[in-house]
């Protein structure tokens, strides 16, 4: 397998995009990209997007925005997996890089969400549950969150108040973001006091919907040392999957998809948790980035409330997890979150994250999941 | 990049299956492509489906259709392209074990169509076009396909009788296939008396929606050499794209996706036009059919009528078309038909189609594509 490295990143601010279609909203991302790598000849895209077909009413979506982007003819391929769909389509365009099979290729992803109303919304985003056994039967994305969050909170002992801090941490993070949807700070009263959506999920525990496009310029390393001075390598990949009906796990609290890329991920890397300076973790609901927290390792079970309370995840701290603010505050455009936190990994170890910046930072690591960790990526990325 | 083949082949008869849902359909399928492999451990699920999502209101279909094939913690990627989907699955099979990234790999694709009625499969299918310039104005995909249908008809002096030629040679074919969804011989009477659906095309000018389901093994030629005495290389692979908007192509009777593509295989494949002894291409309409016969060089442009109309594609001419009875009258689960065409010249290849053997076949060609062709998939398949 050739070497690969991201060479160019590109991003729009997620939020209400009213004045840009599906299309417009990717190509200009796309074209910010290709001026940071330098403008090179592009051999495919990858895109991830999780629901172009509900939202805009359309399919084929990566021939779409490629061809809006200005790639009239290129091979073109879009990955949908739920709210893993960024993820997986940055290990589909790594794998045709490595293969040989393209030289140079553009990855991304795109959500456009704000044509819908919220309750249509909702319905949309759990079609990543398992429709026959539980969306169907009245059980939305969300309340299966909060029955994972309640049987936490039982299980554990964990609080209310552990919660909120993870959502006071990812708006203090996001308000150093220019790509940031909820670019304002808050405080452990106004998470605690916020209107409840599925009991104990409050709003505050919610990632928000948002318009939002990011993309990616892959390369192998040897041509990347030719285009730029800071090229990032693609050191690990890892995916796997869980059932995606609850149901049918031994262990609701335990994200083994999670578990499994990562041990994936760090064996091609030749890493260990110890090498990660800095996470961009999938925190869909505050309960999700405590579970993704335990499934990387970072804690113990049932120890992720009480490392986010004593200020274990902040910026400066040993584990720095989601300087960018992550989707509870950086925003949730689904099918682009993984590109967008692959983009924010990447321009850590370039040096450029600005306020966000992770100090030293030489390895990062990105966790994307679908709906309850049905499905996970790991990408393990490396400044050369 | 490692040479890849295909061990293990499966499907099941496209029709209406009222008694499977999408992830028994498929599971089915996937245990008797195991088992035609003889049972091998698989590393990773590449799912080609269009429209779970509209069909049966669920997404992340390749985490479900692995977990309920028995695979429940392996990689999984669903890639969308419309109807070309399937094909697009199949390239990306091909790139992760070229890659060495994975080792062996299921390559499945599905639909279920049955659930919704005709007037939605029509608004579904119409996705594949662009919402914004064509569909949301009211031109739905077959009205795309009768335009250009109307203008190859005046461009060309082509005769109603040359398309309802092409509907007779297809269902000749089916009447031997035991997968097919309409397995009738046809008349030219009946061809050219059927009921209008969107003028001049008419009822057996359309392929038929159907339910469907088909899957490959893939492996390293060297791995598939112990495993099997008859190992189907996949030789050469192509794809490209075009407008997804008509009006934004300069000759509306070419498919540029599909000859871009054909040259990328046969460059690849080390093959010309001449070592390719049997074709499954992409018949969504027979418009679809004629234009594809052109943009492969089967004939010149404007000549694919003549040429079939003269027996030119039957199964003991020089260039044997469709000999499974192609989408028209094998059926067309949109997003699986890709892998069925795969499947089908896979059995070719290896002597096993029965009625439907094309003699002394050792080179075939599979030509998939979405709406009209604004992505085109091109693979071609050796006997080892």
């Amino acid at each position: 397998m050739r070497k690969v490295a991201i060479v160019g990143v590109g991003m729009i601010q997620v939020t209400d995009h009213w004045d840009k279609s599906l299309r417009t909203l990717f190509a200009e991302t796309a074209l910010k990209t290709l001026e940071d790598a330098g403008d090179p000849k592009v051999d495919a895209a990858f895109i991830g997007n999780m629901s172009a077909e509900e939202f805009t009413k359309q399919k084929n979506i990566a021939t779409l925005v490629s061809d809006f982007s200005g790639f009239r003819d290129i091979p073109a391929t879009r990955v949908e997996a739920a709210d893993a769909s960024g993820g997986s389509a940055i290990l589909e365009g790594f794998t045709a890089v490595a293969s040989g099979l393209y030289d140079t290729v553009l990855v991304g992803g795109v959500e456009k969400m704000s044509e819908a109303i919220s309750s249509e919304t909702t319905q949309i985003l759990s079609m990543a549950a398992d429709q026959e056994y539980e969306t169907f039967h009245g059980l939305p994305l969300v309340g299966a969150a909060a029955m994972l969050m309640r049987l936490y909170m039982h299980e554990f002992k964990a609080t209310r108040e552990q919660f909120a801090a993870f959502t006071v941490q990812m708006h203090e993070n996001a308000s150093s973001n220019p790509y940031a949807q909820l670019r304002f700070k808050t405080t452990l009263e106004n998470a605690l006091g916020a209107r409840p959506i599925a009991d104990p999920i409050t709003l505050m525990d919610c990632a928000p919907a948002g318009d939002g496009a990011a993309a990616l310029i892959l390369c192998s390393l040897e041509k990347a040392k030719k285009i730029t001075d800071t090229p990032v390598q693609i050191i690990g990949v890892g995916q796997a999957t869980d059932t995606l009906a609850l149901h049918d796990r031994e262990d609701l609290l335990t994200f083994g998809a999670v578990s499994k890329a990562t041990q994936k991920a760090h064996k091609m890397a030749k890493t260990t948790l110890e090498d990660i300076d800095v996470f961009e973790i999938h925190d869909s609901y505050t309960i999700t980035g405590l579970l993704s927290i335990e499934g990387l390792g970072l804690s113990e079970r049932g120890g992720a409330g009480m490392l986010v309370e004593d200020g274990g995840i902040a910026k400066d701290s040993q584990i720095p997890v989601n300087p960018s603010g992550g989707l509870k505050a950086r925003g949730h455009p689904v099918g682009a979150t993984g590109v967008y936190q692959a983009a924010e990994i990447a321009l850590q170890l370039r040096g450029e994250a600005d306020g966000m910046q992770v100090k030293d930072a030489e390895i990062g690591l990105t966790e994307n999941i679908s709906g309850m960790a049905s499905l996970a990526n790991i990408h393990i990325l490396k400044r050369v």
